[in-house]
Parts: structure tokens; C-alpha cells; sequence
């Protein structure tokens, strides 16, 4: 039992295990188009160069695009097959009801940790939700905010080196703030926008048969799409739990009501 | 006497009692429309696909809609009709003179209890005054605002599904501040708007006899009537303590005065 | 002593004595006009049904009208005429230089020291005053303002009822708040703005002769009046002061200089 | 040693001492005008109220003026003529330093101690001052502002009068906070503006010798003149400074400089 | 050791000495303009009156100019010439870090300091930094700025006399928060703006020989020059460092980059 | 290990050793272009006023300019360079999570650290950084930029010299506060903007071969080019991944994308 403790105690120290990462993907990476393609290549160029370069012993990238698209996803699949020793993920999950000072802290030591191994990762998942934006006002942590802004210019110890991958669906906001700049690399994240990309998609959700498939495909035809992953299962759960015969429109409704789909549903 | 407190303490983790949940619904639920049938067909589906689908163990939905219109009672109706194992209240009334620190607290111990039991439902009553807001300045707790974001994004942990349900009569700030988006459906609650609605949902409160019915429905004609059930009842109770003969007369003066009719009321 | 010193720690709890609520009353209740009569009647059908209807355990009225037309003294009235066993002012003069969370415990204590009772009545004196309001800014504690939101729509428990009785001069800004809709009814108390309600008040006050009371009636005659019986009384008192022969030019004068008389002074 | 102390701490709660008045009106009150009778004779109207009227046992009257026109001297002359056993001054001076909670229990103090004597007298100097404010913002402890608000509204118990004096050189910002209102009666206090009162009250500094006086009247004749009672002591005392042939035209010298003065000075 | 330490303890509280002034005034007080003169004249004539006038035991007067017109030199230069025995120098720099609570109290001992001695003299360094000034907002200690508005016009007890010198470069500001009008007078300090004042000036510190001022003369002829005491220091020292042949041009391209100087640099 | 502790803890007070130094330039100084060795000429200057003019104790500088131009390694290199005994670089990096008060006492430190050796160097690394800010609002810490506007006016104490080196990228926000006003010489440290410069930069880096530079040379050509030494690393560094016939193009890809480079990139 003590040793459990210390375990826990230990181990964020040293990243996290396989098992704590897949909490943040649920339903796996499908390939449901050429952009997701893309980025899956450019981030391996930058864990590549984040591992080789001595020059650029601090690397950062933002995966940014709209709510729901799946960057939270993306970013701990490329964190786990970079296969580096160190992976620390930063959420907002892990410190609801923190005080600023406390999130600074746990920032702070999740970078502390990193710097004690040779190649590291740190994810920052949500910035936006880091630094408690909300758009009235506006307000956000300003404290928050700078410890974001140092960290992510502060080298790590010689020797060492860092990957940071940040995730936001609020570039606009972090811009104003300094923080797409503060960022080596920006990386866009897109919704589905396309019938094709949305047929692959839903192939791989096992809700609807071959049959049903054509319908929504012919239904779909060139009216515009636009939905991110993340909500798309959600639709297509509920479609689902409808009687066979009204599946189709249900789902057709559902992509209509959230104006992810401009077409008619029946 | 030492039991007691302790059930007392334990209860909570565990959700409410039956008893505990009668509270926020005094008068039951009168179906005085459609309105209210489609309501809680809609809620149906949305508690059976949170009781089986294993890609989305966190559902949410809000309930919104004018003041007094009924959200409250409807929430805890389907809650209760769930018949889940676990069901727990969020509501201001409970958090009277907390601190916005003590607040968050107390919305995440719900949460953290829910995700002990394998189905639960979480109700977040009155959204708008868990979060303190006034429309003067804006203010609002951003604290409490925050945890609301984060806690309705995350997921439980594996094996477990979480239905959330909100209500609010504050649907265009909370759009605002993000927390429209941050849930999986809306669905509307409505006022009374016609006069077959308010003459059915009459008969069920044993205020008027039949003649006083017809002659409310004459009055009415087609004259616009809108009005929230919670008003309504309050209204038809004061019109009881009059002498018979002034009933009527009271009831419409009453419903004028607040703005629910523009017809005449002699 | 010591039972003294119980007994004082216990009484608030079961509502206050006659004596403390004659504090807020220090002039009684003197019928002037019309409006006044139609304020005692409507309290009275807000008493009858707070106290026998089971539907509305919990009925909330404010009086609303200009400083100094009388409200507070209403209020009081109306409380000591219900009978009600447990009555409680919460009142801005006993919490003087208490913390916002202080003023929200005392309000809390005031409520649940009701909810004890069977038959409650607790008076929310100068409601402005209770939120620290000010137009500058503007500001105002929102703590309190909430703490108020959240209690003037939570239910006794079973079996209890409350009637509460608000009080204000600032209508429009409760209005900006949500605090208006969240009374049930709202009454509102009037200036004397006749000049036979003048001198009826006049009369009862016993400053002026029968002659002089003719004077003034006639110097008033179809000229603008506009003045609350509060300031009327320190006007009144002050004519009282000066040699016979210089009262009412003396009374009309300050009538004038106060914006409450548009007419000749001497 | 001991006794003194304790003399001390009891003193105040039994009023100032006479000595103590006196620092508050260092050079006197010199008649310089007509303006300066009718406010000493209103004063002692308002002091006859407090003592004899029953029905208005508080009475609160406000002393308004530009800057160094002589308000607080007034103030408290007109306390200390009343001969009321208990006077207490509330002045900034005393409370440098002090938070806002700090400042606010000094004033609930003063009041008090105040409600402990039949007869009471609390001057509240400068409140501009007491409340903290400047115009930049503005801001101004809303902490103390709402002290004020409700102390000059409650009622001394059964039995026991009070009269409270307050100062200012900022009405219009007490009007916008509803400080103004809150008083029973506003007393105007003038600057000198008159040639004629400019020569009254240098006569009594005994500054200037008679043939001096004459040179002055003649030199300001009928241009404008404006200047608080007390800068004009200041410009005066600095004139006695210079070798008498200078001393005419460095005062009016001064006068001009300030802005007090539009004729030629030599 | 302990006496020193005591005596370092007591030295505040009857003043500085003569060596701690010295660090104000690091390159002394050069005359090199008429407006010097009349400064120290005007400063004179307080002195003298703060001495001996009965009537105005407090004096308070301003030095406002330009940043680096040597203010805080004059200030200091004044106090030490008036021979004094009791000054004290206010100075941000000794309360670096201090909290608005902690630099209050400082100011606060200061003056309490003062009230003890029969002659003394307070200098408010920097008004502008004691109270956290910044453009932007703006914003401003209100603590400070109330505790000196309320101290310069607190009179020291009976029989004590005390001068107050202030120094700003911030004059529209000090306006706006009162602050200018809480002073008895307001002198002006100029920077330097004629070719002959900055001859006399650059002759006193012996950088430059007898040709190269004739050269600048010629230079600067009837060119705007607009440079401030400490300035023209620091760009006479860096010229200094040059070779001769380069030390004009150097020092006439650094008055002309200052934006001090519109002519030829060459 | 005490005596390892002892001495981290004493360093600090004695300047930090080369070592501590390196980590601020991690790639050395490349002088790209003529305005490197401007700056470094001027620092020259000014570390020699430091060092020799008895009457200025203090001297300022502030090198601004674009994010990434190089600031940071060039205020570090002239520091080194000065061989003054104490150098102390107060750095965001040193201070994550710091409260505002921490900071302040950490600043207020190194200074005090530096007024005890005979020659010192301060530097203030991104002053932006340090007082916390960001253009939404604005925010900024108020107190620490106090407290850098009196640390850099403040002498060292008698016979101690001073030279403090900032370093910013907001010179816009900076004047507002009256911070560049508050140093005596403000340095600019451009981008390269040049095709020469660029490829005299690259040929530093070691990452294309001669022909590659060439090729280079040709496509930006008479191209707007307009980039940071510190970015220039970044991109070069991506570019060494590439397999070989690759690297030009994405080299120009990457300037092209972040706005470097307005040309072609094939
Ligand atoms: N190609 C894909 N990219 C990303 N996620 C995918 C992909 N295919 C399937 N998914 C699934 O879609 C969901 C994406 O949700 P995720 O939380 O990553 O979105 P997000 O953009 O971070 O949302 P939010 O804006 O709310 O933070 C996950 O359940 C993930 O397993
Ligand atoms: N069909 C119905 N839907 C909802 N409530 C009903 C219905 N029929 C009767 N009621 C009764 O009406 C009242 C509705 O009040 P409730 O507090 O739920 O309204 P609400 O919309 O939450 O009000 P608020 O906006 O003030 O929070 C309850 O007493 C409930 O028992
Ligand atoms: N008809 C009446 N209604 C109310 N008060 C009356 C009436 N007749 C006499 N009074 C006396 O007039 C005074 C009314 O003062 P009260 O404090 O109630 O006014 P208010 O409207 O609450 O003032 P404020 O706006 O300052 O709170 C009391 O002294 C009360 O005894
Ligand atoms: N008629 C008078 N009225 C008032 N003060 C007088 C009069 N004659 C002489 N004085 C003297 O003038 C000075 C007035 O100063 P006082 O502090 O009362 O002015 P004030 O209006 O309160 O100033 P401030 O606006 O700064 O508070 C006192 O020294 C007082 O002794
Ligand atoms: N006539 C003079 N007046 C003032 N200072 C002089 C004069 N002649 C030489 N000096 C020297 O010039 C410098 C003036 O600096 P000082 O700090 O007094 O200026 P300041 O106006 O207070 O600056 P700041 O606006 O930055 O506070 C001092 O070193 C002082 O010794
Ligand atoms: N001539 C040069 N000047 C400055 N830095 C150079 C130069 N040549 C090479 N470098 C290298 O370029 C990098 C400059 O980064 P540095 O952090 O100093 O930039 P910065 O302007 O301070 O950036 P930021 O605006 O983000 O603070 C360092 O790695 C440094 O070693
Ligand atoms: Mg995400
Ligand atoms: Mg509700
Ligand atoms: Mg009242
Ligand atoms: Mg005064
Ligand atoms: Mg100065
Ligand atoms: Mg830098």
C-alpha cells in the first residue's frame, strides 16, 4: 500500500504510463481525410528534430482548429509514438478548483519533471481552459498566462531536450495574448467539410450498414458539411439508439440542428 | 443518533433519496401541451443512450427556457424517471454564502461521487446562479464558470457513463461564456401560450369549477397569454382566497398586471 | 444575567417582540390617501395566503417607492398585524460594518431561523442599502445580491411557510438585477401628492391650528405637492420650533426649498 | 500613569473635550459677512429641533462649500455652542492609515458612544475624505459610503436625541452617491467675494494697518473677488513676512496667483 | 554595536543628517539661470514664514517640472539651508516593495516624527512614484494618495510648526487627484532652454575646454535647446569619453537624439 | 553538499560565474550585418562611462527590438565582455510562479546585491516579461514596474558604480509606462533584412553547403526578407532533418510561412 503511494507519487515524475494517456482517446485516430494525413507527417518531422537538433534543444508546436476536431486526440497520439521517456499531459481535468497559484505550480513541476530526463514531452491541452478564459470581459488567469509565456521560452538544462505540444480552439484569444507567437510552429486542425470525409468516418463507427451509408452519402451530396469528430459520434451514438427505419434521419436532423449540415434529412 | 449523521454524510455520495428530490418538484408535472410530451420523449433517448452506448460515457444536456416555465421540475422528473443509481442535485440553494472556492468544492465532490457509481445523473440547476451572475457589469464567478467548462468536458472513468442536465433561464449569456456549446444537446422549454394550454393545466390545480373555466376560456379567446406554470399556480392560489364571485376577475387582473395577457379582464 | 444574556441569544431566533419592531415604526401609521388603504388590503390577501394556501408555502411581496414615502413603516405594520408567530427585520442598520460574508450568514440565519417556524414572515428592509449599492460605478455586493436571488426562490420545508416582505427606493436598479421578477407581487407605496392628503396628515401631527391648517390648504391650493410623509414629519417638527407667527411660512419654505411644493411660500 | 490611560480611553466615549474642539478652528470664526450669521442662526434652529422635538430624534444637517471656506470651523463651533454634553468629531486626520474595515468601526464607534448620551453632537468631517475618494476612476471606499448611508438613517434608541453635522467640498459627488439626500437639510457656506468682506476680515489679522486697508479696498474696488477664509489667512501671514513696503502688492500679488483676485496688484 | 544600532533606530525620528541629504544632491545646486535664483528666493520666504507665523503652523509648498530639471535637488538643497532641526526626506527609493499598508505608515512616522520637533521639514519625493502612478489605466495607490491629501492638511499640534516640500513631475495628474490644490503654493522648476544657461551649466563641470564651449555656442546659436539639469549631466560625462576631437559632435548628436536640441550636430 | 548548498546560496550575492551566463546564449554571437557591430561599439561606450565618470554612479540602457532579434544573448555577451566583477541577469525564467511581491523582493535583491561591489551589472531581461504583461485589458503588475522605475533611478551608494542592461520587444507599451523615459540611452537591435545578411547568418549554422547558400542567394534575391536570428536558428535547424534535395525548399517554405519571406520557395 505504501509502495502503491509512492508509485503514485513517483511516477508522474516520469511521465505517464500507456494506460493514463488513452483516457484522451477514446475512440482512436481515424484517418478520415488527407489533413489528418498532413499533420500526423509534419509532427513527426518535429519529434524528429526535437530528438536530433542540439541547436533547438526547446521545440514547441500548436495544434489549433475548431471545437470538438479532435487536437486534444492528435496531440497524445503523437506524443506516444514519439516513444520518448518523459510524457507529461497538462489538463484542465486534472485541476479543477485549483487556485491560480496551485495551476501555476503543477505547470511549473510538470516542466520540472521533464527537464530532469533526456527527451521529454509536455502536452498543454486546452489552453484556453488553462488560463480560465471566458470572452466577456474578457478575463483569464494573467498569472496562468505568463507561466505559460516563460515556459514555453525557457530553455530546458544543457543536455536536455523538450517538445512542447500545445492544443486550442480559441487562436484568435491566444494571439491577442502573445501565445501563437510564443510558439514555434502552428499546426491547423479542421472539422469534417467534406461527404467523402464524412463517409469514411462513419465506416469506421459501425453504426450504420452499407445500405444506410449510400443514403446518407446521396443525401449529403454537395450541401456543405462542416462537424467536427468529437461531435460526429456523439450523433451517430444516438442514431444508434433509434429503430432501424429512422436512424438515417435522425442523425441527418441532429447534423442539421447543430448547423453542421445544410441539406434536407428526409 | 451517531448513525444518523453518518448516513446523513454517506447519503450524499450515494445521491438523493427519493424524498430529497420531491422537494424541487411541488406541484408534479401536469402535461398542459405538447410541448411538455416532446420534452420528455426527447429526454428519453437521450437517458437510454447514456445508459448504453460505450463511445460516449459523458452526455450532457441543457434545459432552457423563461423563468418559472418549469426546467427545474422537469429535470429532476426525467432524473427520477431514469431510474439510475445515482442521482445528485447541484443546486443554489445548497450553497447559500459559499465562496466561489467552496462552490467549485461542492460541484466537484458531485461529480467525483457520480463517477464512483456505473450510471449517474448529475442535475446543475439554475446555471446562472451557481455561477452568480448579474447582468450589471456583467459579474459572474469565473471560478465556478471554469469548473462548469471543464467538469462538463471530461470524461468519467472507464466503465462508468455520466448523464449531465442543466437548466437555465439565461440561455444568451450562457452562449457567451461558451456554456451553450459545451453541452451535447438544448432542448427548449416553453411558457404557456395558448388558451386550450392554460384551461388544461387549470383543471389540474382544483382552483376554479367548470363554469369558471369557460368563462376564463371565453375571456381569453384569442387574446396572447403567456405564462410559466411556476407563476401560474402562484397566480390561481390567490385567486382561491377570494370570495367566489371575484375569482375570476382577480385571476385575469393578476395574469394582466405581470404581463401574461392583454385581454380584458372584467 | 446569564439567563438575560440566553434569552437575548435565543429570541432573535424565535422572531422579534413587539417592542423591537415599534423601533421602525416611530411615528405609527397614519392614513393619509386612498393608496394607503389599497396597500393594507393587498397585504392582507398576501398574509391570508401565505398562510392557508399548501401550493405557494413560500409568497414574496416588495414595497416599492420613493425615500421616505413610508415603506419601511408599512412593512413593519403589516408583519405585527399578520399575527404570524415568528417575525424577523433584516434590516441594513444592524449590520453595520459587517463583511459581505457576514451580511450573507445573518441573512441565511434570518431564513432558517423561519423555516423553524410553522407561519414566518421575515421583512428584507431597504434592500439597496442591504447590497451596498451605489449608482457610481455602478457597484454593489454581489455576494449578497445572490445570496438574496437564491433565498427568495427556495421552498421551506415541507409543512413551514414564509411570507417575505421586501422593501426599496431603487426599483430600476433591482429591476437590472432580476431582483423585481424574483418577487411574486410588487406593491407600490406613494408621496403625499394632494393637497387634502396634505392636511390630513398634517392633523394628525398637532403642530398647526385648525386656522393655520387653512392657511396652508389654501396657499397650496392646485399647486404641485410632492412630498413622503418621513420628511414631512422632520418639516413639520421644525415649523413646530419657530414663534407662532413665522410656522407656516416658515413649513411652506421648506416644502419649497426640498422640491416638494411648486407654489407661494408666503 | 494607569488612570490617565484609562481617562483617556474613556474620554472620547464621553465626547471631546474643549481643548480638542480647538484644534479644529485654529484662528477663530471672524464675521466677515451676512452669509456667515444666517448659517450660525440656521444652525441653531437645527440644534433647538434636536433638543426639544420628540418626534425626530435624529436630525442630520450637511455644511457645503469650495475648499477653505470654513466649513469644519463652523461645524464645530455650532457643536460646541450647542453645549450638548456628548460631541464627537469623525475626522480623516484621525485615521490615517486606518483600512477601510478599521475606518468603518471608528465611525460605528462614534455613533455608539454617541446613542449612549440623551444629547449628541457627531460632526463627520470632510467626507469626501472619509470615504476615500478622488475623481480619478472614481473611487471611493464603497465600505464606508454605506457606513454613512445607514447611520444617517438609524434611529438613536428610545429616549436619546442626535445631531449629526457633516462637511464637504464635494457635492455634486455626495449628490451622485445619495449622500446628499440622506441629510435632513444642506447649509451653504460661501467664499469671501465681496471687497467689503475682504476688508472685514484682513481688519481682524491685524496684518495690514489702516492705511494699508484703505490701498487694498481702493485697488480691488469693484473687480472679482474669491477666496476661502483660509487661504486668505495664509496669502496674509505671508504679506506679514515682507518689509511693509511690499506687503500690499505681494498679497494681492498672491490673491491673483491663486486665482482669487482679477485686478491689477500694484 | 547595539548602540549603533539604537542610534540608527532613533536617527530617523529627529532627522537626517547632513551626509544622508548629501545623496540627493550627488553633483550639488549649479545657478545656471535666473529662474534658480528666483526659485530659492520664493523658497526663502516660506521658510521664513514657516518659522515665525503663528497662524500657519502647517505650510505646504510644490517644486513641479520637468523629469531631470533637478526638483528633487532643490527640494533638498531648501531643507538643508533652512537649518532646520528636524528633516526628513520621503523618498520611494527607501520603501522599494513596500505594500501600500507599509509605505502609508512610513509616510504616516514621518510626519509623526515631525509633529514632535518645533521646526521641521517633511520633503514628499517623487509624488508621483509614492503613490504607484502609471499612465495606463491609470492607476495609482488610493491608500497613499488619501493619507497624504488628508496629511497635508492636518495641522500639527499646538506649538509645533512644520514645512512640507513636495516635488512631481506628473503636474495634470496631481491636478486631477486634488493633489495641487492640497498645496499652499506650487513653484515651478524649468528645464534649461538658451544656449547662455547651458554655457554657464557645461562651464561648472569641466568636461569641456574654453574652444569647444565657444564651438557649441556657435552650434547651438538661436537653436531650441530644451534639456534638463540631470540629463545634461549624464551626456557631458559620455562625451568625456571620447577623444577630444569627437567630444562636441558626440555630445550635441546625444542633446539632439534626446530630442534636447533641433540644430547642426556637425 | 553544505558546502555546495553554502555556495549556490552565496554566488548569486557575488554575480553568477560564466557558466550560468552561457545558458542566455546558447548559440553564440554571429555578426550578420553592420548594426551588430554598431551595438556592440555603443555597449563599449557605455560600459565605460560606467566604469569611469565619478558623476553618474548609474547609468541605464535598453536594448528593444523585434521578438527573437537577438536581445537577450546580446545584453548577456556585452555584460560578460564589461568583466565587471558582479553580474546579476534578473530573468522571468529565474521567477515562475512568483507572487508580485516575491518578485519585487528578488529585484529589490539583485540590486542590493549589486550596490555591494565596486562595479556592477544588472540585467532586467524582458522587462515586459517581468511586470506580467499583456495587451488584453491591459494588465500588468503595477508593483513590480514601480519598482524597476525607482531601482533605475536610484543611486548606488557613494563610491559604487551600477550599469543595469534591460531588454524588451513591447518599446510601444513601455513609453506608456514611462519606462523607456526612465533609461539613460535606449539601444535598437534589428532583424536581419537583407539576402547578404541571411546567408552570412546561414553560413554560421553549418546546415547548407556552398551551392545550397547559392541557391538561396538567387531565389530571395530583391525579396523582402524580414526575420530573427533566433527564429532563422529554428527554421534552419527543421531544415537539417530534411533528406538533402529537400532542404532548400522547406527552408524557404518555413520563412515564407511565418511571414519571413514574401518570394518564391521553389
Ligand atoms: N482523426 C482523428 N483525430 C482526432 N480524434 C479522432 C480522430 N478519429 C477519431 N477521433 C476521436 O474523436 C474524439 C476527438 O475528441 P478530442 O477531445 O480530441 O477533440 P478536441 O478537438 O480536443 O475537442 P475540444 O475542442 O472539445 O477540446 C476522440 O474521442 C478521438 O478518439
Ligand atoms: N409540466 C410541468 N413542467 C414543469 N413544472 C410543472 C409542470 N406542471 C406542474 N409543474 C409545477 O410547476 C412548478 C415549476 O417550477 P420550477 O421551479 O420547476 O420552474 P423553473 O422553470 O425551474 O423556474 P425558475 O426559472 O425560477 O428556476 C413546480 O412547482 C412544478 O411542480
Ligand atoms: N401612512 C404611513 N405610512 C408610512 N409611514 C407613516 C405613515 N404615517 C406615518 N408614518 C410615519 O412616517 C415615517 C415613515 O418612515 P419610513 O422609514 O417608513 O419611510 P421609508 O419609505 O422606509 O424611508 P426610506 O426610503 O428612507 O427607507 C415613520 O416615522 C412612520 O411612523
Ligand atoms: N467665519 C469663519 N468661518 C470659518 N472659519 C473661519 C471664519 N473666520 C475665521 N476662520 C478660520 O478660517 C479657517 C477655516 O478653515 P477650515 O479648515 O474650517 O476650512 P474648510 O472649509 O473646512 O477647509 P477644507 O475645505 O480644506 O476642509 C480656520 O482657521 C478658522 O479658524
Ligand atoms: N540648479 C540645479 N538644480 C537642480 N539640480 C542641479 C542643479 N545644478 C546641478 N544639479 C544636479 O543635477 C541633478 C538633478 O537631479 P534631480 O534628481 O534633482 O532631478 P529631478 O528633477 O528630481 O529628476 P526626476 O524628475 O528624475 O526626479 C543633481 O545631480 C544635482 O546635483
Ligand atoms: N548576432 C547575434 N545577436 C544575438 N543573438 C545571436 C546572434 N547570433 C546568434 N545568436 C543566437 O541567436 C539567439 C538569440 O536569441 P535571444 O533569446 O537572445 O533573442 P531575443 O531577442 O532575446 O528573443 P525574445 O524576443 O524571445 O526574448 C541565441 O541563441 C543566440 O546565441
Ligand atoms: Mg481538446
Ligand atoms: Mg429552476
Ligand atoms: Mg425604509
Ligand atoms: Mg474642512
Ligand atoms: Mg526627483
Ligand atoms: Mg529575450
Amino acid at each position: 500500500d505504501f509502495l502503491m503511494a509512492l508509485e503514485n507519487d513517483i511516477k508522474p515524475a516520469f511521465g505517464v504510463s500507456e494506460e493514463d494517456l488513452d483516457k484522451f482517446l477514446p475512440n482512436g485516430i481515424v484517418e478520415w481525410g488527407a489533413s489528418i494525413k498532413g499533420i500526423l507527417e509534419d509532427a513527426k518531422a518535429e519529434v524528429k528534430q526535437a530528438r536530433t537538433s542540439a541547436k533547438t534543444p526547446l521545440l514547441t508546436v500548436l495544434l489549433e482548429g475548431p471545437v470538438g476536431s479532435g487536437k486534444t486526440a492528435l496531440a497524445i497520439h503523437i506524443a506516444r509514438e514519439s516513444e520518448f521517456p518523459f510524457i507529461k499531459v497538462v489538463s484542465p481535468g486534472e485541476m479543477v478548483g485549483y487556485t491560480e497559484a496551485a495551476k501555476c505550480m503543477a505547470i511549473k513541476k510538470a516542466f520540472d519533471d521533464a527537464y530532469k530526463s533526456q527527451l521529454s514531452i509536455v502536452v498543454l491541452d486546452d489552453i484556453e481552459r488553462l488560463i480560465d478564459y471566458v470572452s466577456i470581459g474578457p478575463r483569464f488567469s494573467n498569472t496562468v498566462l505568463q507561466t505559460l509565456l516563460v515556459l514555453l521560452k525557457k530553455s530546458p538544462p544543457l543536455g536536455k531536450r523538450l517538445l512542447v505540444i500545445g492544443t486550442t480552439s480559441a487562436r484568435g484569444v491566444l494571439d491577442e495574448m502573445g501565445l501563437i507567437r510564443a510558439f514555434n510552429h502552428v499546426i491547423h486542425v479542421s472539422n469534417i467539410s467534406k461527404s467523402s470525409e464524412l463517409i469514411t468516418a462513419l465506416k469506421e463507427f459501425d453504426v450504420f450498414e452499407a445500405n444506410e451509408l449510400d443514403q446518407i452519402e446521396k443525401k449529403v451530396g454537395k450541401h456543405k458539411v462542416w462537424i467536427g469528430i468529437k461531435e460526429l459520434i456523439v450523433h451517430s451514438e444516438m442514431a444508434r439508439q433509434m429503430p432501424q427505419h429512422l436512424r438515417v434521419t435522425k442523425f441527418l436532423t441532429l447534423l442539421h440542428e447543430e448547423g453542421g449540415f445544410d441539406g434536407p434529412t428526409i
